[in-house]
């Protein structure tokens, strides 16, 4: 992590230096990937319909009457016009559909619920580009790529979808949402809680902002999470950053890495080098993202607890140099090769291109600004301190844009989120994000509900059987917490 | 009110079409008007020093980097770093210094909330001006002119003012304001209730948009004054605008209405004619809302209950069209000429050049669309309907710019808003803009203070001799709830 490196809430680290993996190149392998998600759940059948809202495309102001089509997507076999309600997603950064098929969660509660399921895509991710393939030319048309327009999004949407389905005007809302999805979700419940009685956020590090807290603690869990895999593991890893130095000292040493790591295109410098590391750093934080207890295709096709099977590769870490990246090659080699496929390991990305890297480094750019740090230490990675300067100056580079480090805790509360009601935060243990999470109670109805064995929002994932206990009562708990909320609302429905 | 009629909150009518005075030019009318505001509160002295904030010009974007410089005052004589308490004025739409001076309530209470007092001015109004003199230019710089902008600006001046005044940090802020004021203040405490522990929203219609009242409530409201003050007061306004249609039908009737009526500039057709009663009408609105018991300066120099001074003069709807226009001179010069000092009337302008006539009438034709008519019957107008279409036409001529109706109801929950805490609703019974406020309670911390003898925020006003029982207990109970707030504050504060 010698460079800036910007972490992402899905694709976790991107360097926004290094050159943006084009989505489209590889839509053959995205399709192939997504029918492969189905695995996991084929108790239930999603079946939706696709539909497009005309949006403003600056909510804020009125100076141009410009729109463009938000996608969403309805599933209603369950909805019961009688006593039921609607599952509102606060899309994140990706297709819609990608978010849709994993979140099973909610076609499984559906029945339960009566409910309506509306899946909303993010403004300029997947097909909701404000200005098609213009949209990520500059930062004058990326800028009404906002949280707060995206929020004016939602809004207007379910306006327009109590007007337009009969019978939507009377039943409640609900937001649910994983991941920046999930951040969402509670800022929406925040702000416009007219529109939803309650918000589930799942996995929604919404204290990873300034100073909420230290800018280690992501790593730190994510070194946690390895070692519990595997007692030398982290040991490994961490002295691997300095085995891949001295290897690469001169251009035998480069050649002989890339032969190691089967790099599809090989190494040729020092800037090379440190792209490598980032993109094997960034594969371990995914990892402990991604860490299941079944087999799984979220970020990449994966076996079940991904990162038991990346440490049984590195029990050792006092090998030679040489055989120590082999074992990495073979503990990356989970990861990136699962199905089998791969012939090389590609370093230019590290997730499904179904999340949207421009986006989100434009986001991580203004907004969304998360500052992560390591020290070496207490985590498995090279020593990086955060360094909001350097950050700024890459951000101005890339994009045009300068950070407003401040402005979401201005905006949203930090900290100070008490007198808000109605939000279920919910954290796996093993997911380094819940170092940014709310997990402990803040009031009554601001409840945190912990899952000891989970990783990144695996409470909003379809039921399988393999699911821990700690999940399922997890998710029965988010359920109950729910119809409470639907039970209050028809309450005082009543009473008027 | 042939043609469309813009009512702003404190100045009520303002035509699109008309020309808009120039502030500038009447500057030294303007600091005679406001020593004379002095009349009513001779016991406080009002102390402050003015400061200037550099705000982003937009929150919501980040292409640009522009900022403007904030005017905002604050007086801390009474403020107590020990158990204080910082009362945030919600500037609205003028000058911060002249709603300072008309805010005596602030000041009177000071001392006993041991409270530092902050005037913040509203971006486009008084000294804050985004862009200097080219704020109105045109509807691109007109583009930050929102009340989205504006909390925004509250939200960061406060951040501003914790982080650099030493005490203020652990200090509960509370909001105040009247009229768009206190829409701000409500609106400021719903959005971002991190910033303040509650908010005093004085004469706040929060509900005078879309369809959340009848449309002709207000108008009802100032007819109800007016019979109020002389029974047949309504009956010979009603009567007048048909006096002056019969009058007018030809050359010699517009001279001598223009003479009985002592006019500034004679009127030379219709349009004049149809300008002329709107002008009217925007005086009796005007005199509904300043309707005080004792002689004041808001909008114009008046005396005690200047409504029934002016019912004096219209206590006989049936005597001739010259007679009855004679008597409506009489009852103007009320409210034009209580100076003795106007030698015509200008109808170009019914209210203190203090207001920002410009930036209300671009806010009315985007956000703070209000739906006003009057049926003649209910009223003592002539007949109007709300016509959104023809509306939305006339904005587009003006400013090149569509109302978005329904937009504010999205935003800020409408009728909706049970969720929030901490709010008082404040309404006189006397004031038209009450039909648009809350007048009741919607919870136990979102109440609802009516007082019978009160017109437009007549409880921020300083404590006067001549105040009705019901209007000192009114504050007395604001108080009580301040206090409430203030004291739940340091109890959480303590438990932390």
């Amino acid at each position: 992590m010698g460079r800036r490196v910007l972490l992402l809430l899905l694709m976790a680290f991107v360097m926004p230096g290094a050159p943006i993996p084009e989505p489209l190149a590889v839509k053959a392998l995205r399709s192939q990937r997504l029918s492969s998600s189905f695995i996991s759940r084929p108790a239930v059948v999603m079946k939706y319909t696709i539909h497009y809202f005309q949006q403003k495309i600056d909510h804020f102001g009125f100076k141009t009457d410009k729109t463009f089509n938000q996608r969403y997507l309805i599933a209603n076999q369950h909805w019961k016009k009688e006593g039921g309600s609607i599952l509102f997603y606060t899309g994140n950064e990706g297709d819609i559909i990608w978010f849709c098929n994993n979140t099973g969660f909610m076609w499984d509660v559906a029945e339960e619920l009566k409910a309506m399921l509306v899946f909303a895509e993010h403004r300029y991710y997947g097909e909701s580009l404000p200005y098609g393939a213009n949209s990520f030319k500059d930062s004058r048309h990326l800028n009404y790529l906002t949280s707060e327009q995206a929020l004016a999004d939602y809004a207007e949407l379910i306006r327009h979808l109590k007007v337009t389905i009969p019978g939507a005007e009377n039943q409640p809302f609900i937001a649910v949402g994983g991941s920046y999805g999930g951040v969402l979700a509670a800022w929406f419940r925040m702000k416009y809680p007219h529109f939803v009685v309650g918000a589930l956020a799942a996995s929604a590090p919404i204290w990873q902002f300034e100073d909420m807290v230290p800018c280690g603690v992501f790593m730190e869990i994510v070194t946690t999470d390895f070692r519990r895999s595997g007692p030398n593991c982290p040991e490994t890893i961490r002295r691997s950053w300095e085995a891949i130095n001295r290897l690469t000292r001169n251009g035998t040493g480069l050649h002989l890495l890339s032969e190691a790591l089967h790099l599809c295109v090989p190494l040729t410098n020092s800037q090379d080098v440190q792209h490598l590391k980032d993109w094997i750093s960034e594969t371990w934080v995914n990892l402990a993202m991604v860490d299941y207890p079944y087999e799984s295709n979220f970020l990449q096709p994966l076996p079940a607890w991904p990162v038991k099977m990346v440490c049984q590769y590195l029990k050792n870490p006092h090998v030679s140099d040489t055989q120590l990246v082999k074992n990495i090659f073979k503990a990356l080699n989970v990861y990136y090769n699962y199905s089998g496929q791969a012939r090389c390991l590609n370093t230019s990305e590290t997730t499904s291109s179904r999340l949207g890297s421009q986006g989100w480094s434009y986001q991580a750019c203004t907004e969304m600004v998360m500052p992560f740090c390591t020290n070496g230490i207490d985590d498995m990675f090279e020593p990086h301190s955060w360094d909001l300067k350097k950050y700024s100056e890459d951000c101005y580079r890339q994009w045009n844009v300068r950070p407003r480090a401040s402005w979401v805790t201005s905006m949203y509360g930090g900290k100070d989120i008490s007198s808000h009601t109605n939000i279920i935060f919910s954290n796996g243990d093993l997911d380094p994000w819940s170092g940014g999470g709310i997990t402990k109670n803040i009031s009554d109805t601001l409840v945190a509900i912990t899952i000891p064995e989970g990783a990144h929002h695996l409470d909003l994932r379809a039921n399988n059987a393999f699911d821990p206990m700690t999940v399922l009562l997890a998710r029965s708990l988010e359920v109950k917490y729910m119809k409470q909320w639907i039970r209050d609302f028809y309450g005082s429905l009543r009473k008027k």
